[in-house]
């Protein structure tokens, strides 16, 4: 293994430094737990959605992410306004597919989005592989292809997209299609409490905001999440303390905890 | 007291080797405990209400469930879509009619989708008296009558309707209109948790779940529901913790300790 | 300091003894802890925020909460109905205007609801400075202008609007325009838990709920809350096993332990 790790926690301390404020149009599941898992991090969350002011949002946000799992029409309309005006703005953004293959107006929606030129695309192995245009038997925001299985897809996607993907899982990879990390850390307790993943995807916004190098940030925004996993795992005694102690693991986790606990490897 | 409870447990063990995809449509308030609480019992649910994708869902969901709770019009629209997409599908559906007396749209919402043809209906004895066409005190979500009481009116209910009504309270009372259970456990801590009830909704969609015998699908599921509050009321200092409880003893029970805490009375 | 504590917890004592019916148009991040707050406190939330009933469930409720955090235009003309229900029918209402200085959107809906008397208005210094005219920093929903900056502003807004105005923060302050409050209590850690202000907005509806003295009942339901934060902090490792503890805490004070813990002064 490469000792690649200690690369990564000065984005952990960056990040808090500057405590950025990240406009996040997610889920209803997602929305509670994730503004919670940001202001635990350390960063600035805010759920502004409206199609009358996302796209305003996105000029002074220092990131936005856009998660469809709950969309319908007039959220797709108000998705595709706040990534114009990010974009407008340079302001970089995260797509977040949840179960992109699963119906035709998720494909539809996703394809839009994808077209929008994303800084990151984070999913799970069936959404990534559902992206990338390959065949995959996924129906719901569960993965049922391990992240083995979509390292192919996620290198596809990249180049094509020009974004960072992220596909997470029992290990996680990120490439930029060429480049990438696999992070061996977590806890088979993190799919056990929803939105976790849609989670994750506010902290990679939280990560990338004013970082350059979004490979590495998204890789160091991946290792933070799953050693808190992995910490908050140790004393659980089911999925809801379990997602007590990770909120505080997130709060509680310094640089050099981050580095010590840190299995990451380069690709 | 009739010794009928171990029947029930194999329930339990076969809906967590299917772990159905659950598809459910319910309200802000519910989606994310509800998600977490089907997760920690061993079902996938998946929170899809979109107008342009739910009846096309519920085609491959293992079972629908629909509760009103914070329903408009664009909603309702696609609550009766996505119930006439499981009809067509033949996927079975749980109606949670909250607080269905309490204005003049839910009773009108309400009464178009019992006319739908629910596999299970579940509420709390408020909900079943408005629905059944009995004077009810009941105004908001919490009821206002005993579980006793609504007994006459979940049985007129099921018989008019079809469905397995179920009753919740301190004590359960399930019926199909002619044979019945009462179930005994549970925590006077579970109507302090909001959107317990609805997360019950969405236990029972995951346990009907492929079962023919939906009465003792749904008895097993308010079995199951009422032995993990239970447990979970044991070291609870209050509302808070015991939410976390109850997540991790959804989790951790197992089919004995289910038949062991169960107290089930047949009708 | 002022021995003015004493006087506060009775309106607890009644506000439990009602167990208020309290209906809460408010943003999708909050409505789940904001319903386990009002739970845990004893009030009877119910988030009934449709259009087709709002104003009609306006008109039995004991008070309403309106709170922009995740407004678009559908929900905007919501709010604008419930809150003339409530007027019609003498039901007070609490306005909560999310980051009301952030976008031109919230400036809009902000002033729409300011004209339509609400019986109190909470938020932190810089929602109270941008509703009073006030420049501000603040982007988010987080402050970035400190109570004391404030509170001229917050005298003007009472005196303009006729409202009670509370300005939350690490300390609060509550005015009526002409005599006002001070609560010394909280907790560093209520910040970094999500849409607890949103809560606190819900626990002020339940306070002020058949209450004449609206001053009185507003500085009592932020002191009840600011001594239930002072208390969970003490054993709580970060915002997650906070979290719980809060609700643990605003089950289990009573009126004693509220009037032992309180520090409140009179301006």
């Amino acid at each position: 293994m490469t000792q690649t790790t200690p690369q990564f926690s000065p984005f952990l301390t960056r990040m808090r430094a500057r405590a950025p404020l990240v406009q996040n149009i997610t889920n209803f599941v997602a929305m509670n737990v994730q503004a919670n898992v940001m202001l635990a991090a350390g960063a600035s969350p805010a759920m502004a959605h409206a199609l009358e002011e996302g796209a305003e949002f996105a000029g002074f946000a220092g990131a936005l992410t856009v998660n469809i799992g709950t969309f319908d029409d007039s959220w797709s309309q108000a998705m595709l306004s706040a990534v114009r005006g990010a974009n407008a703005a340079g302001t970089p953004w995260v797509l977040d597919p949840v179960a992109c293959g699963a119906t035709q107006a998720r494909r539809d929606l996703s394809a839009r989005l994808l077209a929008l030129a994303p800084a990151v695309i984070r999913g799970n192995a069936s959404e990534i592989l559902a992206l990338s245009g390959t065949a995959t038997r996924g129906k719901g925001a569960d993965s049922a292809d391990e992240v083995d299985a979509a390292m192919a897809g996620a290198t596809t996607l990249a180049r094509r997209s020009g974004a960072v993907v992220a596909v997470t899982g029992p290990t996680d990879f990120i490439t930029d299609g060429t480049a990438g990390y696999w992070v061996d850390n977590g806890s088979a307790m993190m799919p056990r409490v929803t939105a976790l993943g849609c989670s994750l995807t506010g902290i990679i916004g939280a990560f990338i905001a004013q970082e350059t190098d979004r490979l590495r940030a998204t890789t160091a925004a991946l290792t933070y999440y799953a050693c808190a996993g992995e910490q908050a795992a140790q004393n659980a005694a089911g999925p809801g303390s379990f997602a007590v102690a990770f909120i505080d693991a997130l709060y509680t986790m310094t640089a050099a905890q981050m580095d010590q606990a840190a299995r990451v490897r380069k690709l």
